[in-house]
């Protein structure tokens, strides 16, 4: 049993090589619910449902959201009539979205998501870390922004003062799956908006402690491999690199990845650390992806 | 000033003509919101988009129900996804649904429809009878049934024993409208479920007598030209021909218009009914269209 903590970008790409290693029933992917929330009228869960077209090899790996064969005619149809969508959805797309948003009006989320992976005949299990979305507010020089604000509106362009979110109650189920796995991956992913969010929640640290966890790290040098990741740990007072982020996972870390080239951080890590490899974390090819899954569950051994 | 009373098939088959002889600022369609209602998220004022469709030259007249242009991609995948949509709701359509679904939470169904007017391009005025939509239950042989349920999960196949709704406030702006109109025109729609629901608001029937009101039947002999008219007509307690349908607008009709068949009516109903004129009202081609709308606003002079 394998289970992998999942925001919507990062990990995705490292899912591509564990789900052609793993079977897929010994997989779980416990996902961020941080910042879900309604727009055009239809329930928004980006990170979920990335994951769950990830495993079904219909996500679209150009922006890591969405279908890639998906059209735009009711978003353009839209713009036509002086409707401008915050989310650029495309067709197919929404109809997920719908059918969520009706399946939430008599079904927890975790029940639809449940529902909407054997719709598309995914045999892995998604969770999301919880049935409630944490609202996260962004301190910035543009002031107090909502994080879609400062993602879309804004292109991740202010300057992070703080971030601000509050903690869920997690699914029991996603205890129980930390608990049960040989080994928790914790993917590549913002570890301040995607990762951190499942890990403050009562439980989650406790069951870390308790398991095999091994991470690979969102940095290569100062920069985060995407997405604003490197703001929000400045923000919170952390380095904005591998050690930056090992920093916040050291209670429970078990194995760490970190690039070719941060080789040099490799000894000041081990030192909190118990084991650090280093690999090529920079996943471009579909080989890339299965290599680097291989050999975080074999450990490296 | 001419205003128009409609409902979502006949009535717009005869605005196509309309529209072509009247100056679009001179026109006022008035339109049914019987039974208005969410499906699938999105608000639906079915008779309303067709009006409005139908003005701008974008209606489905295979239907008389959405654009002619429009794919249905989410409706398809919603498919796949396991969910039924209740109303087959294209791509484009669709995004005129949310746009008004997103309009509603800041304005009423009156301003909507003026957005969505400008956004259209539609220089006549579109008038929702009513910011409330009444709800209409049919008590039949299946049980009591939703007008959707009715029409669309049994095809209009039950037996109806009776037709219930209440009245509800009319806009302002309709009652204006109808007394400032040099002719009112009641489309051959529904009498009982598009036309009725019009006329039972308080002020609507005062206002009618005061402005000369003409009405095409919406019957051929014993049959309605489209939809089930007939049966709503029968549990009504009305003769389901030209006769019936008169009998409901005998308090302020000044030019009733029958079908060239049912000429052996005429006298029939001049018994109540100031000038009856025989005609074609079987609209197929736009010459058709434009010839009666000529004739019902020079008054077969």
């Amino acid at each position: 049993m394998i289970s992998v903590l999942s925001g919507g970008t990062g990990t995705p790409k490292l899912l591509q090589g564990i789900k052609r290693i793993v079977n897929p029933e010994d997989l779980t992917v416990i996902v961020n619910t941080l910042e879900n929330d309604y727009f055009s009228g239809v329930y928004v869960s980006a990170d979920i449902d990335t994951v769950m077209y990830t495993l079904c090899d219909l996500i679209n790996e150009d922006c890591w959201y969405g279908r890639y064969d998906d059209t735009f005619i009711t978003h353009e149809t839209l713009k036509e009539l002086g409707f401008e969508e915050t989310l650029r959805i495309g067709d197919k797309d929404r109809a997920l979205k719908i059918q969520k948003t009706q399946l939430l009006k008599e079904h927890t989320l975790e029940e639809c998501v449940k529902i909407q992976c054997n719709s598309l005949g995914i045999k892995s299990k998604v969770l999301p870390m919880s049935n409630l979305q944490p609202k996260v507010t962004l301190d910035t020089d543009y002031g107090l922004l909502s994080f879609h604000d400062f993602l879309i509106k804004h292109k991740s362009r202010p300057e992070v003062y703080d971030v601000i979110y509050e903690k869920v109650e997690a699914l029991d189920s996603v205890i129980e799956s930390i608990e049960k796995s040989d080994e928790v991956i914790i993917g590549p992913s913002n570890p301040i908006t995607s990762i951190n969010p499942i890990l403050i929640m009562p439980g989650v640290e406790k069951a870390l402690k308790n398991t095999y966890v091994c991470s690979v790290s969102p940095f290569v040098g100062d920069d985060a491999i995407s997405g604003p990741a490197g703001k929000f740990m400045k923000a919170k007072g952390f380095q904005t690199n591998c050690v930056g982020v090992s920093k916040i996972y050291e209670n429970f870390l078990d194995h760490y990845i970190i690039n070719t080239n941060d080789e040099k951080y490799k000894h000041i890590i081990e030192e909190f650390i118990p084991k650090v490899s280093v690999d090529n974390i920079i996943l471009k090819s579909l080989d890339d992806k299965i290599n680097l899954a291989k050999k975080i569950i074999e450990r490296y051994e």
